[in-house]
């Protein structure tokens, strides 16, 4: 757990800068979780935050739900859009430039692996893509491990290149199911109510994904999250989940993109509670069951744009915010500074 | 009004981008706002938009009203804020700094002028503060006048100078007072849902604000603008006004803030309706009264982060989710570029 005995000071410390009490709103809160971490791992209160590389990194994998018919789109558009992020065309890469956010993308099972190395491809891949988890598990135990293990590890080296701030984005067909499952699963909320339109399909659509997420669900509701995310999960799911715990152990602040990386944010606490606080929370999405995820974390969402994307985007949004807040924990007058009558 | 024979185009070229229909959710409205102003300006549609120099203008005056104890400031922090502008201490410092916002100070009439000449501070004052308006009308129709005309020839020799999006913002202890007046008097709502506690006043110090402000709204009510300007006004709210005059005039794109700048814009669409279409809004303030502004605008800001402060911090704040809107307009890849299935 984060030492809470910098708490006052840095409250203290916001108070005192150039403005009406609170009157920056959730970007003081920002600003002290920023500083209760920075402050925890100096060991001193932290007067000055810092950023100097913050990343981005897509999680991409394939389903076997996706046979079903539960997306707009083929599987073969996973394989498509890892290749556009590789060539900087897709919305994740064009919001990672403006804000200044290094972009790398990890195949963690899609169905047919890029033909040749990339500087910004990481290949952690647990399969050919899941099974279809409405017929049978999706993937075993020890892929849950070794998935969970990859994320981990990658984040924790990342930390030591310099990676000082990082989040998590996500691309693979048939993913919202997935995460739907694992959250129905252990939420215990009823699956219609966890189930959503994804990236836009119609209301039929809807119907048959709620029934095939509901085959899934029946065999894992209840029971603990590694199991859960064998038998509904996804390789991209559960590598993010690792990518939580990692940037946990290394202790540095993680920006929580959408509905999926935040089921696989809420897995992370629950292996982990206190994960939780070094969770910055980017974005409501338009996804249904997003909600619900970020009241069980306790999450006050920064950006409610109406983005029903993935890939990052809203965390990499986020980050500009971010950056203000910095900017005025560190750099803002004081009343006494600036000489203004409190 | 602009051109909208373009609109078709516009929306071809988002929705062939690499993403589900709609996915980008209101930063498609803000890059569709955008292109429709550009495509009218050059008069084809454009294909890219361009954002080389964006300002933010902190219009500061002083108040009579002030004298009524409706503020938890006394009259000198205008004063001392605009220092605090100048030495680069302020919150708007830090967000204009983040998001490489140029930042300019109109003295439209404080109480004490400041003394020395300052490359970012433009002297453009009405007076020494407004009279007590709930006494006596807040300045004459001359200096409405004159400080429209001020603030639109500012702006329009801003853009003449390389401006190519603004945004205004202000300081002015007692100026939620003169807003929710001016909004009272020009909506005809009840004076009690118009006015808000502005930095933090107590429910006492409301009582009184309610009160002060009704005498002066009981003057003008559905009388037309200048002369519920001339009553109830602030001399940094009508050169505000004068300010969206401007970047009307001159076709370029304006980022509304928050409470006391949606007035001022609001005023502005009453003198010219066609004023709208250049505008796009921030965000959502705590400050009561707002909502209901930008619901008679017809407005979906971008943002809703709590803040409370002005000097123009919320659209600061949102130019960073418009670069992110004109990066992905600009060069996201269409399907077809990057060999995605549609």
């Amino acid at each position: 757990m984060l030492e809470q005995s910098y708490s006052d000071a840095i409250w203290h410390r916001i108070n005192q800068k150039t403005k009406p009490l609170g009157a920056l709103g959730q970007l003081e809160s920002v600003a002290h979780q920023l500083a209760l971490i920075a402050s925890h791992n100096r060991g001193d209160v932290a007067t000055q935050l810092s950023l100097k590389k913050p990343s981005v990194w897509v999680f991409a994998g394939d389903h076997g739900i996706a046979q079903e018919g539960v997306s707009i789109a083929p599987s073969a558009v996973t394989r498509q859009m890892v290749l556009n992020f590789l060539n900087g065309g897709a919305a994740i890469n064009c919001f990672a430039r403006v804000n200044d956010i290094e972009l790398n993308v990890v195949d963690t099972g899609i169905i047919e692996p890029i033909d040749n190395p990339h500087p910004n491809l990481i290949v952690q891949r647990l399969g050919a893509g899941t099974d279809n988890f409405s017929l049978q598990p999706a993937m075993s135990r020890e892929q849950v491990n070794q998935g969970i293990e990859y994320g981990r590890q990658m984040i924790v080296d990342a930390v030591k290149n310099g990676s000082d701030m990082v989040m998590f984005g996500e691309m693979g067909i048939g993913n919202t199911s997935s995460a739907s499952a694992i959250f129905a699963a252990l939420s215990l909320d009823n699956v219609t109510e966890c189930v959503g339109r994804g990236t836009g399909i119609t209301p039929e659509q809807l119907e048959k994904k709620i029934e095939v997420v509901a085959k899934g669900v029946v065999r894992c509701q209840g029971q603990p999250v590694l199991d859960v995310l064998a038998e509904v999960g996804g390789f991209e799911i559960v590598q993010m989940v690792g990518a939580f715990l990692g940037a946990h152990q290394s202790r540095v602040p993680v920006v929580v993109d959408g509905f999926i990386t935040s089921v696989a944010a809420y897995c992370a606490t629950l292996i982990a509670p206190d994960c939780r606080e070094y969770m910055i929370f980017a974005h409501q999405s338009q996804e249904q069951g997003h909600k619900r995820v970020l009241e069980l974390m306790n999450a006050e969402p920064l950006l409610d744009l109406s983005l029903r994307l993935g890939e990052g985007t809203g965390a990499a949004l986020a980050v500009s915010l971010i950056k203000g807040a910095i900017e005025f924990y560190n750099h803002m007058a004081s009343f006494e500074d600036a000489g203004v009558t409190v």
